[in-house]
């Protein structure tokens, strides 16, 4: 029997996203990351620093994946929210955890350790706290819910450090057919009779336009490593059917 | 009275970007596009190249924001669902767009317009072309819903021509005051203050880490160039009392 699917969401909370001051690199980091570890990733959505719009966003992913990983929203200022809204969404009271304190009184002396600071340690009871190796306010995990800083270096810490308490699945296996500047309209169909011969996988063809000319890409990705091989295979007779044949010489009016 | 709002959520469709794979680099684009036209970016999703997710997205997205802007999954291979969900979740049915087939004829000869590349003129019935300078094939608008490639380059041809038609609203306005490296809890309760007195701005507080000392950043948003201002002031206030009072030098332990 195949193992059971481990799955994710990731809920990037910031204002700064939405609008365009920030660039966001921390999706792409943790869908390496969860790849890597056969956590399959199967949405993400990003909303503002409003409590109302994060607890929603929580309540509707949390109950659907493994996980849901969060990535900003944790720090000291007014518009850190996050630990508010995740005791929110789990109907828990937001306490100061003891062990937070301890790992922020490593960084920072006591009589300077105001109200506004304190608010790190601040999480849902029962949280469980998350390294932070970069400037120890900690992240932390809640039921399915782990809670990140948003500065990419400081989440990378964090999600480091969170790695070995997840659960893994079975690692999607992914194998790419380099096509070039074969049109997708030249190998589709070729490709739907083989992506439906083989449903167990995901096969996708990815356009990309390099020195205006395309530059395709064909990516085959699933569990089991012989089923890709055999599609892979049967991809690749396409494709050198197509040159051998002259077909792939196309040519736009 | 102030305008009406015209909101915007973007709704990213891609096994790609989902694998990691492909790093976004169209969410950026599109917030910057929206923020300098008055639109407020409110939400983001990505969801897979299935047609059920994208259908559930598009329609608890569609009914709450003034647009919905789509990325990927037009093109001509099997993979490419969009313009079969976005029909699915208007409940219309998707025709060959005659438009939408001449638009191809100008760039792909008549013996090559082959099924597949015919599903490029595939559309919801009713639904507006958005023209493509790159490469022909056409996004569409049906209803609130903007549809778009997912390569960068055509995305951005597709949002510069749906550009003109768009409704805007009021421009919002956004200061940066760059704090560099005074810790965040160090300004957090006055920062609070000015923010508890201003509900109708977004003050915001960025930290990153530049060479492994804080580079912060606070940035206050909203319509109001004069309300901005007065904010703006009574910040620069709270840290050029901390830098003269000697207060700034915060060292960590």
């Amino acid at each position: 029997m195949p193992p059971k699917p481990v799955t994710a969401a990731v809920l990037v909370i910031g204002d700064e996203i939405l609008s365009g001051r920030t660039k966001d690199k921390n999706v792409g980091f943790i869908a390496d990351f969860l790849t890597e570890r056969g956590i399959d990733l199967c949405e993400v959505r990003v909303v503002p620093d409003v409590i109302d719009e994060i607890v929603a966003a929580l309540n509707a992913l949390r109950h659907r994946y493994s996980y849901v990983f969060t990535t900003g929203g944790i720090g000291p200022t007014h518009d850190d929210v996050t630990a508010e809204a995740v005791g929110a969404a789990f109907g828990l009271p937001v306490v100061e955890n003891p062990q937070a304190i301890e790992l922020l009184l490593q960084r920072i002396k006591p009589e300077d350790l105001n109200a506004a600071r304190r608010r790190m340690a601040h999480m849902p009871v029962g949280a469980a706290l998350i390294e932070n190796s970069v400037s120890k306010a900690p992240g932390f995990k809640i039921g399915n819910v782990i809670v990140m800083a948003g500065v990419p270096m400081i989440m990378q810490a964090m999600l480091a450090a969170v790695a070995p308490s997840l659960e893994t699945g079975a690692r999607t296996l992914a194998k790419s057919i380099t096509v070039g500047n074969i049109p997708e309209g030249t190998y589709a169909a070729d490709l739907a009779a083989i992506a439906a011969q083989n449903p167990e996988l995901a096969i996708g063809s990815y356009p990309s336009v390099v020195n205006g000319q395309f530059a395709n890409e064909i990516v085959v990705r699933g569990k089991d490593a012989d089923s890709i091989a055999a599609a892979v295979a049967a991809i690749e007779r396409v494709i050198a059917d197509l040159r051998a044949t002259g077909k792939d010489k196309f040519t736009f009016r």
